[in-house]
């Protein structure tokens, strides 16, 4: 038996390998993620093992540069179109020279279980067997098995979402419920991210915003039709399969606006944003907001998403607390999304007040909260969501996806929020090859933290095995509202 | 043996046994809680289960609510009268539907250990049990030795302290004192808790403070009256047997304010909170202070109170850090004091520094902080308590009070701060029926850790025992100065 | 076999052991410490018991300290030259009636196995053998395999720093120097603390100023002067064999002004704190410069010093986050360094932006950061440690520096930045003899935090194997470029 992630002690890991039985199986509910939906519309296989495994993977590239080894020597893209290594054979043996810096991390496990379950190679991997590796997993990936449809199946996947933009135009959606695939209660659905259009200090704003309009007809120089517009596109999401919106904002702040301050600043910003000389040059050349007229724009839209969702049924899902494009010399090569975030503090209880005054009791509402400060979780994130019908504690995120700080969220969120308070595991990867590793990990740490319940005496061995099953499929399914159409 | 609790690992399990025995026996000395004085005065036989186990337990009726129970559907009372279910059996059964949401929680165990220990009932409760578990219980609370004082020796009590407000006019109290119940000494005493006269932004200060001078004689009108009075109360409260005084402030801060500063701010509050037409009308609606003016007046009042300590020996204790009424639909709906608090991030080290400026070297002064916030526990409470002689660590309270948090604080507040300066457990419970078990739990998890200490060969199994048994019995007896009149 | 502070579960524990072996008996590296460099000078013998273990330590003096026993009765000398207990075997008998009070702490782990490694006493210490172990030290202490020298080897340690002002004349490094001990590359070196320099706000700061041109014949009347004045001394500590410069501030604050505002602020306050009347009175009685300007101007010195770093290849340590002289009676007393500090919440995301921003992928550049705040771990030290060349996390500091921290460190830190992103072991201490048992309980943590990963099937024997010695030796000598000369 295979005893990964379980406590060493020999009655809890025996527990905790009867438990995990009852989850191992269960298909894969993964509601919310960032995988290209056009890696399963196409369904074109897999390119060489470099481009798979390492040129996309955040985890992966900036742990080598914190060593030293630049993005452009794994072949990460300059957005100035600059030379970087091409060869994938010359990154992946730099990749593997550098393996020891990956113990004791996520990375490390999800990799080594990726090339182990998902494309079946035994040998293991270090920087002495990288070529093997790497010519193991190349000619895998010629294979029809290893295409990503038939992965898909493989991973016993029952849903996938995947992230999209209210300016998507959705085609790879569209192929893929033409082909089956999609659409409502479908394999393959979106998520509606509208953080691109609500961000005003994101360079750009205004003209998206009037790409908005001209996208849905609605006047979007006006307030009222830039919400009427982001409610149309949330209704086209959902005939793309979307159960759920998406909110990445640098605090968890929500409300603080009037509708007509709302409006007053929208308009004006937005004026502002598109004025131009007769040439075409912005007349203001940075944002056309102040970072607090931004963010109480971000936290008032809240509000009015969460209004939006009373009405369609979309579970909001809310994603603060990074300091975004913090490595300023990585952002100026690589641009965005490269692994140049970084947490900071985040505060709940005062920020989500607005929000839960306002819609925390509604039935038709639900908002799954992430963090990345784990320092919230017994006093702030805990109480709220075992307090308030319409919040569930997310799982744990990014830099907290891990098997230790999954084991620290249930032994610190069970004692107040309990375990149907919280929305079950999400993956939230776009390295689509990981997704079952991460999901199984998610499950083996559960089953090790409920055996320890059990062994503890404070939960009888058939309650904890029905939980284990809640947590891995019924719970995730029922609170983002998957597969129910 | 029953090995609840104790971690599963053999060689320390058998420790913690050990350890165990040399605690569990010794009596309980609750120094901090909110049981109803009225109902040992009483000694009323108890009403019916749902009555004693569910209504007024805040905690199992904010659990059903965050999954959309109301407090309505619960039994518990509004405060516009309105209808809520009132029969005990409906009520139990809608509980009993939803035993699984308690899965892992301090709850769970604590109705558990209840039902067996405290009621004699052996059968499991649950869903397909509940009508069995409410009969059994039923028949007991009609049996005399599960009256109140019955109750009390069962528990192996010997001081339990209830709080009340320098407004109580402590009737309940006298009648136990006539009994050999209570007063100084006795086994039943107060807690003096003034937080209704020194928040200024509660409703109806003024008149409360208009009260205080009525019950004493004093003209509370001038600050210096005022404060006569409170010395005065604090004086009747010893005479009834107080300790302690408690003080519940949304933050930890201290001092700031000159005497001279104070005297103006108070008056000038009062008379504008007791300003009225002459038909009665208060002439200001809201709080006769400012947020920031009712937070000074407060910080203030602390050193005031830590004066009065110095001279009538009362052991502060200092409960901040919790949002009061988060939840405003509920506080519409049902009041104050019903599980709508959420914490909120709490600072110490600074807030505290004029309050041990001035006392913390004082031999005759004595406070006990707790906390709601444990990212404080290394970083600011142990070093605190760690370096003040009048400082102790108070027991995690409320979210905090359940064996992972107490587990968490021993393992984080020991390395600094020790053993001794910390508290010892405390309740801080109105659920009378739950104490025993509760201080159960809080010795099983001291056990786990100190046997962990022993089988790592930090510690001999002699102290541990020795600890323990301090740690149970002698350390709250002592730093709470009850039992010595 | 010895298996002091191994997890107690049997699988577990034997493989700790195991690595153990790997660890156990590399040499010492303490790249950062507080040790009096005149003991290594001198080669005096110590002096009594008391004056060795309890009167300069003021983890040992704090704690008695925080149960009423004043530092005056241990023998700690006041700053007004009041009597302070003078008989060692006093002190050592009031220190051993308090032992209880050690239980759990790492004070108590320390000095026992001081005792029994270093001075080889077999007595167990406690109350009733205190002047048995009293007897048996002193003796120890008389005889020449005891003194400083003679224990360097005895301990294993290869090289150990010292912390000194640029005022220091390192005349004690000379002498070092000249017996073959000191210099680059030597077994005793120096670090360059400027912090006296640094602090507008640290009484006399304009004087030292002034002295330090006095030393270099730099004028420090203006900035630039300064500037070239601390860059001159530090390549007089690099001579004496410095690696490395520590700064203490307060907070992780970087960057933020101007070379010409720094220089303007600097010399009006360099003016404002040298201007006196005609007999010598200082004009200004406080701080030539308010708080905010000295934070200022220590967040602006840290860029500096980051450019004088890649010049000059001293890698910068950070210390943040401690309130200096909290206890302000301890401090009237007793005065600054005496167990007095209390930490405060720290932040590092926005702080250490700027320095990261200008010198974060700079290959010359390299910065160890600290911290009291291990709220922090995952949320800001891994994750910018583990995405910034530059950035490497200091070993837990301290508060911190016990083993329970320090396994909450790894368990935090390893899953965002792996093991070779962390600094290696630390100890910090003025406590010359505790040193070796410092490096051997970190050395015991890591081999059981390694231990469980193994047990737990999420690293191979042989690369836990090869990182203990990695975490044990090799990266500290590597990342403080030690030994290199």
């Amino acid at each position: 038996m295979d005893d990964l992630l379980f406590p060493a002690e020999a009655r809890t890991r025996a527990i905790a390998r009867e438990l995990y039985t009852h989850a191992r199986n269960l298909p894969l509910i993964s509601p919310h993620g960032h995988v290209d939906p056009g890696i399963l519309a196409e369904d074109a296989p897999f390119p060489d093992p470099a481009r798979l495994i390492i040129v996309p993977d955040h985890y992966v590239t900036r742990m080598l540069l914190s060593q030293g080894v630049t993005p452009d020597r794994l072949g990460v893209p300059r957005i100035d179109g600059g030379p970087v290594e091409t060869d994938p054979r010359v990154i992946w043996r730099t990749f593997a020279q550098h393996w020891h810096l990956f113990r004791g991390t996520p990375s490390r496990l999800w990799l080594e279980q990726t090339f182990k379950t998902v494309f079946d190679i035994e040998t293991p991997f270090g920087p002495s067997t990288a070529d093997r590796v790497y010519d193991e997993l190349a000619a895998r990936l010629e294979q029809p098995e290893y295409r990503p449809r038939a992965l898909f199946g493989k991973f016993n996947l029952e849903v996938l979402a995947t992230t999209e933009s209210p300016l998507d135009d959705l085609s790879r959606h569209a192929k893929l419920a033409a082909d089956g695939w999609g659409g409502p209660g479908g394999r393959v659905i979106t998520t509606f991210r509208p953080d691109d259009l609500v961000d005003m200090d994101w360079p750009g704003w205004a003209a998206r915003v009037a790409k908005l309009g001209d996208m849905t007809g609605h006047d979007t120089t006006t307030y009222e039709g830039f919400l009427a517009a982001l409610a149309q596109r949330r209704l086209d999401f959902i005939a793309a399969g979307a159960t759920c919106s998406d909110h990445g904002h640098p605090t968890a702040a929500t409300g603080g606006l009037t509708a007509d301050e709302a409006k007053l600043l929208f308009e004006r910003a937005l004026h502002d944003g598109l004025a131009a000389t007769p040439d075409g040059t912005p007349i203001i050349p940075g944002p056309p907001a102040t970072p607090a007229e931004a963010e109480a724009f971000r936290a008032h839209m809240l509000i009015e998403f969460a209004r939006m969702s009373v009405d369609d049924g979309l579970v909001m899902q809310l994603h603060p607390g990074s300091s975004r494009n913090h490595n300023a010399a990585l952002f100026r090569t690589h641009g965005r999304d490269v692994g140049g975030d970084i947490p900071v503090a985040t505060e709940y209880t005062n920020a989500l007040r607005p929000l839960l005054d306002e819609f925390g009791h509604d039935p038709r509402f639900r908002v799954v909260v992430y963090t990345l400060d784990e320092y919230t979780f017994t006093r702030e994130l805990a109480p709220l969501a075992g307090g308030y019908p319409a919040m569930f504690v997310g799982a744990p995120w990014w830099f907290l996806d891990a098997p230790e700080a999954l084991r620290r969220w249930r032994e610190a969120v069970t004692e107040t929020a309990g375990f149907y308070n919280t929305a079950g595991f999400v993956d939230d990867t776009r390295a689509y090859c990981s997704i079952p590793v991460r999901h199984d990990v998610a499950r083996r740490v559960d089953a090790g933290w409920l055996a320890r319940l059990v062994a503890e005496h404070r939960l009888g061995l058939d309650e904890a095995a029905e939980t284990i099953a809640d947590l891995a499929y019924h719970l995730p399914k029922k609170i983002f509202r998957v597969g129910q159409s």
